[in-house]
């Protein structure tokens, strides 16, 4: 079983480094992106959407050329393991998910994924075993249209320099930048 | 010139695969996150928190253990170039940023960062030349704190059968998941 253009053994490597654990969800998230490879519709250039920021996105990252800093991949918070891959312009595009149904013949990751066992509970071994062994199996596809133009991210557009910090910001922001307008992160000391 | 443990030339290798090309913003995001690497305030574990989708995470990701997937980068819609990386507890951190005032002595790097010029009136190569000669000198530093808990990802907490689409999703978005509530992406045909 391949995932991508690598082995399984060299995945599991790559999200090591990558991601700094082999974990559940983005083992079968490796799965669930060789799939949606292995169907694309007709096209030459495809963006991805993540119905989740868990996990998933780092599959995606790690086997196509869709990462968060090049715009290419969306995110949506929806917590649902799925991943589209979209052409585009025209935005048809294949969706592959987890399928519920499927889980009952793989109890340890329907005890996982539907957070039936605690953490503490759960069987790592046999979970990854059983993960490994169902690959696509666990897996749904469809056929769906995104409309590219709405998941776009928006263009930067005009960058002036914030009159109170002195930083480059996007005039489309307002007279100052985010941070200075109330939103920043930083605690005043 | 070293960018985290990689020359220079080995981490342009790694942007291109990575990101598709070598953007002038992943190249300064390299010199950014490796001031800040070498910063670092005491402590064993840090998260990194970008002020910018665009570009910049793709160095976090690249030269940091913190992924968007791992939810130890976090992304803040601010347009602005910089990076912090902070202890994960604490909060203390370090953030470095693109200065303004230092880009007059790059006035190429001044002209793509402002947008005082177009894409076609910019010299690429003497806007790459002038990134890899500046390094750290384009950028500022600051010491700053954040309340770690006001950027941690939420949980997802119980996870539930979406009675519309059969899918699994995290209870607390409703009585179904958010796509079926009317906010999918997919086009209905």
């Amino acid at each position: 079983m391949n995932i991508g253009t690598y082995s399984y053994e060299e995945y599991v490597h790559l999200v090591k480094s990558f991601h700094g654990s082999p974990a559940p969800g983005l083992l079968i998230g490796g799965f669930i992106v060789d799939l949606a490879l292995k169907n694309l519709p007709d096209g030459e250039f495809f963006d991805a959407l993540c119905e989740t920021p868990v996990c998933l996105p780092d599959a995606v990252q790690l086997l196509t050329p869709c990462t968060i800093g090049n715009g290419w991949m969306k995110i949506l918070d929806f917590g649902k393991f799925a991943v589209t891959l979209y052409e585009k312009s025209g935005g048809e595009g294949v969706r592959v998910y987890l399928d519920a149904e499927k889980l009952k013949r793989w109890p340890e990751v329907m005890n996982w994924f539907l957070k039936l066992k605690t953490k503490k509970e759960q069987d790592s071994d046999l979970l990854i075993e059983q993960i490994k062994e169902a690959g696509h199996d666990l897996l749904g596809i469809q056929h769906v249209r995104v409309e590219p133009e709405k998941l776009r991210r928006r263009k930067m557009g005009q960058v002036s320099v914030c009159p109170s910090c002195g930083e480059a910001y996007p005039v489309k922001d307002g007279d100052r930048c985010r941070a200075c307008l109330g939103e920043s992160p930083y605690v005043r000391e």
